[in-house]
């Protein structure tokens, strides 16, 4: 994370390095109180999405039997290779710049092949008796949320009247035992994932029913072999580039979400996977990329054809029919990293604004998704304009729940102090306000004040943050 | 589960025994998707109801290092006694009617005890090298959230500029390695909490500032030692039947909250742990109990005084203070299980009536919970009504989301599906909507028909349905 927004987001209560009290734990984050918030309102536009859309959503457990994870091919496919410091026994991922017989990043000392290491965290379901036993209770945390949907197949075909295609989605924590976790939000081992399993007839990818509400849409493309353009959806169709509709239909969706996250088209690319790195169970996958100052490019999304593989590997393993009259359906998969998503909404929030001599820090987060909506401020620190303020702050906090009140400091510390949290709206009580009943609404990017009389004071501030829900 | 709502659940897609295709894992649910929006629901009006008291959320790792659990005290306190039939090696927990030297309830065989069995589940996190390494890397998933708050209490108590007291709340997973898991919602192995941690200084636990506004409200209580009584909050706290204000407090806003979700008051009650049944933390506790008619009286929601246990302990295992102003805090929790509540209000809204020779099931959800909120069919099968309600649909889904359509069967039968999962309103297009633009719309509680304009559709169902947000 940038060092500047990283300690904002300490400061202020949106992300904290878990379990510090006891020396911390890699790969492990707190949301703090407007963390939790931002991630919250980010989940609820998400689920309205695709909601909108007509999917469905599950939620299905983040433990899972052994079983599953035989047939899926994690058990076997989903591993790292590790080397081990021979002198300071240090542990780190084979990856660009790290093998065995190199030199430790953090000592010096010689590095040694560790052999495969699986990624998903292991644990045992029940009362261990005997072998038998102990290899009945063989459990694991999922690794994604998509197998929970996979397995329930059937299920969810006969909820929609055993008719494809179907849309469904899970939200939920997901868990890999990372080797060598990074910093902050980016390679964490618990993480939220919110994945959408469209089930399609494999005769019908190519024809997408809402195609053509997508098919101008621009996208930067990065494919495995060409250059990177930016072309239209139905362009890059056409080609075969992307490989179906129902594939680029839903990268079209994808960086649609994306955007109206907060995330600008000219910091976003899909760059698709080459042969060799793409994931053990995908025909073809694209990325979603987001443009990190810090970072480079990034993978937010991955937009996945996986095929009939899960389905006939569930077929095979679990002797259960997975078919729509004999058809294996196939998959296309969007699914989203939200904690790399809330970085990159933060990276791309956060200003620096030279005001006169002083810097102004705001977070342009999209109001939907700011944690607190508006700040009521006593103008002066009086008893008459305090007892005022806070009934204002109650009364809109009856309908814009997420208000903050604050009588303390300089209003201009004040407004810095909302500013930096991305409060989009503050509310000042003064005189006047004791005689007319009016107040001050400021905006956060616009910086101007209106005068609105308090009882249109909910109205104005829900109809400024595209209210869908708390 | 009652039988006949199991089989409701299971066929319309509220609930599913997890990883059936493999045979099914005891212990493990999956909320299908009127369940998971049933769900989802339920969770929003309880951040809600939290929020509207202040109250702040964060989301912390659902796994947690060893060090957390030595210090909470889960690690030595928190196990059940099992035995294990020496014929067919079925494991049960030690319980009324099953102690070693007994019979097998499954094949008859002698039971021997089988020692004491921690009820977390173990992981390794990271790659183990070695002994020490391994030391390092022990994990367990979290038997409760609170721990995640608690151990973040300095970084909150500054988030509310240092002053007590103050109300944190978290929602999420958490894992009981159960040895024998019941049947449906009601001993899961991994479920959802939903808990609320007020830190309150202890000088100030008998004055709470909202007492008043529920002093007047009745609760029944069945404590430790004496009769079970119906009393109102003021007196029990003042006759000390309920230990000071906060608590009392706490108890009737749980109250208030599980009767809004539409659990009635005549099946609720508040029973007091007795001292040898008190969890390790708890220096006070009270359940409220649902009153089931399939399982009689079953905790739902405990509040419990858990004294400064949790925070001294962090202090002296982490060596931070945790204190405020050389005092540290009590902790007052109302700890909500969603899933035997979704059960609960499952239970209380399943009904059976006899409408002439036929039975009308009807799921009399509060309606801001129902998963679908209307309905729209077309009377008939031709094509002008169905072209015409598609529209009235597609409409009035963008502004409610949760609709239905549907078009097969006779109009009877469309009702009493949507009876059958709760759905508040259907509406009809018939012949007259052609020509005037109205329809009729249908209360599921009534069963009575109104005429109303299409444009006044939406804001006539959100206004039943009391929307909240999605």
């Amino acid at each position: 994370m940038r060092a500047d927004i990283e300690e904002l987001a300490r400061r202020r209560g949106f992300l904290w390095q878990a379990y510090e009290i006891y020396g911390g734990t890699a790969g492990f984050y707190d949301y703090g109180p407007l963390g939790a918030r931002l991630k919250r309102q980010l989940e609820s536009e998400w689920r309205l999405f695709y909601s909108l859309e007509g999917f469905f959503e599950i939620e299905s457990p983040t433990i899972a039997p052994v079983d599953v994870f035989r047939a899926s091919g994690h058990l076997n496919c989903f591993s790292d290779l590790a080397v081990v410091c021979s002198k300071c026994n240090a542990v780190f991922r084979v990856d660009d710049g790290i093998t065995a017989g190199g030199k430790c990043p953090e000592c010096g000392g010689e590095l040694e092949a560790a052999g495969e290491f699986n990624l998903m965290f292991q644990t045992r379901i029940g009362v261990p008796k005997g072998e038998e036993g102990a290899k009945r209770g063989e459990g694991y945390l999922r690794p994604e949320t998509a197998q929970g949907m996979f397995v329930n197949f059937q299920r969810l075909l006969r909820f929609n009247r055993g008719k494809l295609p179907f849309g469904v989605m899970q939200l939920g924590r997901a868990y890999r035992n990372e080797i060598s976790p990074r910093q902050s939000l980016i390679r964490l081992r618990e993480f939220t994932m919110a994945e959408v399993e469209v089930f399609v007839d494999p005769e019908e990818k190519d024809s997408h029913p809402g195609f053509d509400t997508v098919k101008d849409r621009m996208l930067r493309l990065n494919p495995a072999d060409g250059e990177e353009c930016e072309t239209s959806v139905g362009d890059a169709v056409r080609r075969g580039t992307i490989a179906n509709e129902y594939l680029g239909y839903h990268m079209a969706r994808v960086k649609e979400f994306l955007e109206r996250a907060g995330i600008p088209s000219d910091r976003l690319r899909f760059r698709q996977h080459r042969k060799d790195e793409m994931a053990h169970y995908a025909h073809d996958c694209w990325d979603a990329e987001f443009l990190s100052r810090r970072y480079g490019w990034m993978e937010i999304v991955g937009i996945a054809d996986r095929g009939d593989y899960d389905l006939a590997a569930h077929a095979t393993y679990s002797k259960e029919d997975m078919g729509v009259s004999g058809v294996i359906p196939h998959v296309i998969e969007p699914s989203y990293g939200l904690d790399r998503i809330i970085y990159a909404i933060m990276e791309c929030a956060f200003t620096e604004e030279h005001v006169g001599k002083e810097t102004r820090r705001v977070l342009r987060l999209t109001p939907a998704l700011a944690p607190v909506k508006a700040a009521v401020f006593p103008l002066l620190n009086r008893e008459e304009l305090k007892q005022k303020a806070k009934s204002v702050f109650q009364s809109l906090k009856r309908r814009v729940v997420y208000v903050d009140y604050d009588e303390s400091g300089s209003i201009g510390r004040r407004y810095r102090r909302q500013d930096e949290i991305g409060t989009p709206y503050c509310v000042t009580i003064d005189y006047q306000t004791l005689e007319d009943d009016t107040v001050t609404i400021r905006s956060r990017d616009t910086m101007e004040q209106d005068r609105v009389r308090i009882e249109d004071l909910p109205a104005a501030i829900l109809a400024g943050i595209g209210f869908h829900g708390v």
